[in-house]
């Protein structure tokens, strides 16, 4: 019988430390999904956890596999009492080859501390998130994360090189670490783990391609009047920084309305464009970077020269004596330099240095952290045409117009703009409300199904939303999935209740 | 029953066309392996495809799926008298999006073509190879093609976002064809028919992400002395000219010669090396590319600027002129400066115009077309540590000398340096000996999984190295493999012979 950490002190005295500690692990980032769990285990090799999925495979007992537990769909804590393995004490780094920039680690290493090993030997994480001071590498392999540099570094499908998978009967596959860049003999069954949620085995080791650290990166916010100059802006961007290109993000006023009420030290970056009168309803954060510091001022140049050509008001929009300014440069500025530019953003501001970088970088990333504080949230991550992205948000505003319900919630809408992938988020200070989720779903799911986009881009199913993996998918498809689960976990106890639905497809609703 | 298309005309006078055309489809691109298939199709629709296969199903009638037919591993014709399925006639490009750069097409799109169409858009394919005025891209994404560009545009595992797929029963599975840069809404079940090389179904139509074409490239090629400094050079080009890299390629002296030799137009491109005594063994081919032409100059600096600084002779070893500079730089440049370079190269040549680039990157590129009109040819392709790769070349040729059959033989190592991907050939004027490859096999293949390499690196096992799926690897893994063969295509009349065996792993051989 595998002992539980619980179990290990029997004094008194820690009693209620352990179980402080299993409410922690029973409870997701979101404080939304609680488990019943009385059992957690930190096993510190894949010899002891296969030696729990053994027992637990031969007593038909269910385990819920946990990385960071900073999942957002209710994946990482048990819906019953499923014994929760933890992989926290799984987190050496093996080994980092200087020459390839492979590196393979154990799945229980923060993002984070991966990172701090690699930028060590002046490499990076090919992946970026704003939970990556908690989230693990094999949270990250088993959710498939995209984050927020995919635009760089392409997805984990590519960079993932090799995992070791315990199955659900305690076979150790150690053979699908791999380390070479390219493999071509057989399928390429580390694929199916790679986002599988803990629901075909537990992910132990992790071979990844590491990439070149940058030395100087800039980032650059644009404010946009509309959304499709939103769009236009990001293609001009990925045409013409392409080679310094590290991410395209969007975010809409409401988000930054939000940020800079609820964060101490969040500040507009364009704190005089009402004075202009200019609409300013989006912003696009711009990230680039260069390898060697030596070129820095380079890439600097080129950012400027690019944003002055797509912007009606040629300078940045940060200095304060650039108000006056700018009213004079709209007021004599002649005709032609303005018909031949696609005047495609308001106004721009571009980073003086690595602080002013990660103070316009946070206005996006810490978006969803000023969310969890400013009350109740519904969290949706959707895939969409990128051009078509933004109508949800205003529907979904609508929708809640036309009941007058649009005072007690704020719609917010931002995202990661060049991989076509919106968050929408319903933010409510009084906290959760049952009408208010019926305004949203299945609302949204729908939509997002009838314009061909995908009801999770990024964060999974987890038990969230099993139910809508049917969405868009041929039932065939759905049972190709049901007979792959059936196939690597035949008594169904990993992660059950969790992405794929044992049953049938729910009957049709209407929109 | 479906049609065969040289059923279509029952005239005379076609007969002898239709067989010339049957004997050319059941013959591989190096005419090493011949099927013995008296019928084959040409389905035009999905539909077709589907009509096809449930009549094989139902009848357990074996299909072997062709693409372009330039696989190198004896995938794409019959072992028996399977029935081939050419997917040469479902060739449209369906759609291309300007903003997203999604491409979707049916299967049997000819690369070129598909590049050609996403051109005219300012877009091209991720992926160029040797072959792509013949292959399609239904093929590429059956083998996992790797490349001349991986380093640039990484793995289709990342860029091919959706399939369409006819399974073994005639189910079309329309619902994988996604358009989305990112959905995580179950398994990844795409992910099992890239590489599949027609084992698991009939790939129909792709979607895959495009990238924007580069308005200007340059290549340049290093020679050195050893293939430490080879190494070494890929780790400094990787670093410092990372933004602008798309491939980073090499080939051993050998290769240059026989090219050479071989190919009418080939030059060396160090015709006076040999005068400086320079002991060249190795090429380095660097392809940087940038998006927009205006920005030509700027990349030309830098790369000279970069080739400067790792080159004992500081200038372009192309024109004639440099000889005698050289030597003079040689004897009168200050120690100094000499001891502050790494010295990686002994020379570096910069493409000049666009034609020039073509000639010095068909050194490389062409090698294998060379080696096609040199004789036999025994083709590995292979992963190997990258700082060892060359070894298996080195212990090869020893092989040879040992038994003094090195006359006879040339051995020729290239290929993708910047993915520890080495082609091994083994090149026979006098046609194929039995001795020859007693020599070779299973020699190499015990090598490369001595050293944890990976014995097809992007070419796939095809007849060829059906049995070579074991080594390397768990049995529990080769198993699992199986069962998803058994799972997609119960009756096995999909490519029956190739990939997977279907029986267990050979007996154990010493190295
Ligand atoms: C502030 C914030 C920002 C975020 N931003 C992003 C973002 O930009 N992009 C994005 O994709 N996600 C984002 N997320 C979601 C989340 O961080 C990612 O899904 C992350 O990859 C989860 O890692 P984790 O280690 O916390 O996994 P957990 O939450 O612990 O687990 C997630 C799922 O994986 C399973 N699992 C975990 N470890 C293993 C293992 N070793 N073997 C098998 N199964 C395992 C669990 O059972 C669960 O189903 C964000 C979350 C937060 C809180
Ligand atoms: C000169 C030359 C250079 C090459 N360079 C490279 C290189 O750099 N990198 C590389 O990876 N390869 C290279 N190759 C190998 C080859 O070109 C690739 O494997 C290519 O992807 C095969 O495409 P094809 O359409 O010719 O496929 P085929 O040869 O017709 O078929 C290959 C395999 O895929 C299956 N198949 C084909 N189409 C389908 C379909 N629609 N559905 C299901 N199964 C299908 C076949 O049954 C077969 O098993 C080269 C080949 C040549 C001749």
């Amino acid at each position: 019988v595998p002992e539980s950490d619980n179990d290990d002190n029997n004094s008194n005295d820690n009693k209620s430390e352990d179980e402080v500690l299993l409410i922690e692990l029973n409870t997701d980032w979101q404080k939304k999904y609680f488990g019943k769990s009385k059992c957690a285990l930190f096993p510190r090799t894949s010899e002891e956890v296969s030696e729990i999925l053994r027992y637990c495979h031969e007593n038909h007992i269910a385990v819920c596999p946990q990385g960071g537990n900073t999942g957002l769909v209710g994946g990482a804590v048990p819906v019953f009492d499923e014994v929760i393995l933890s992989l926290k004490r799984m987190n050496s780094v093996l080994s980092i080859d200087d020459i390839t920039g492979v590196c393979v680690c154990e799945a229980g290493v923060v993002l984070e501390e991966l990172d701090d090993a690699l930028m060590r030997r002046g490499m990076c994480v090919p992946l970026d998130l704003g939970a990556k001071g908690k989230c693990q590498i094999g949270g990250n392999v088993s959710t498939n994360a995209g984050g927020l540099r995919l635009v760089k570094y392409g997805s984990l499908r590519g960079t993932v090189l090799g995992l070791e998978v315990v199955l659900a009967d305690g076979t150790v596959l150690s053979s699908l670490l791999r380390e070479n860049r390219k493999d071509n003999t057989g399928y390429d069954l580390k694929q199916l783990f790679i986002g599988a949620e803990g629901t075909l085995g537990i992910v132990t080791k992790v071979a990844i391609l590491a990439s070149r650290a940058p030395e100087a990166r800039i980032v650059t916010i644009f404010a946009c009047d509309t959304f499709r100059k939103v769009v236009h802006l990001m293609v001009e961007v990925k045409k013409r920084l392409a080679e310094n290109l590290s991410a395209v993000e969007f975010f809409d006023h409401e988000s930054l309305k939000l940020t800079v009420d609820t964060l101490p030290g969040a500040k507009d970056p364009f704190p005089y464009a009402d004075d202009l009168k200019t609409n300013i309803q989006f912003y696009v954060a711009v990230e680039t970077t260069v390898n060697e510091k030596a070129m820095e001022s380079r890439l600097r140049a080129n950012v400027l020269n690019f944003a002055r050509s797509v912007c009606v008001l040629a300078e940045d929009g940060r200095k304060s004596r650039g108000k006056f300014v700018s009213i004079l440069q709209k007021k004599f500025r002649g005709d032609e330099a303005e018909r031949n530019k696609p005047n495609l953003a308001q106004r721009f501001v571009i980073s003086e240095n690595e602080k002013h970088a990660n103070e316009l970088w946070n206005l996006r990333e810490r978006i969803s952290v000023a969310l969890k504080y400013a009350g109740a949230v519904y969290k949706y991550d959707v895939s969409l045409p990128t051009i078509k992205m933004y109508e949800l948000v205003e529907r979904m505003r609508e929708r809640f117009a036309e009941r007058r319900m649009d005072d007690k919630v704020k719609v917010l809408g931002y995202g990661h703009l060049g991989d076509g992938n919106l968050h929408l988020n319903i933010s409510r200070k009084e906290g959760p409300c049952k009408d208010t989720l019926a305004m949203i779903e299945p609302f949204v799911y729908e939509y997002v199904t009838e314009h061909k986009g995908s009801v999770s881009a990024e964060h999974g199913l987890g038990a969230m939303k099993v139910q809508e993996l049917w969405r868009g998918k041929d039932a065939e498809e759905v049972r190709l999935m049901q007979r792959v689960k059936n196939m690597f976990d035949p008594r169904g106890i990993l992660n059950p209740h969790k992405m794929i639905p044992s049953s049938s497809p729910p009957l049709p609703s209407k929109l």
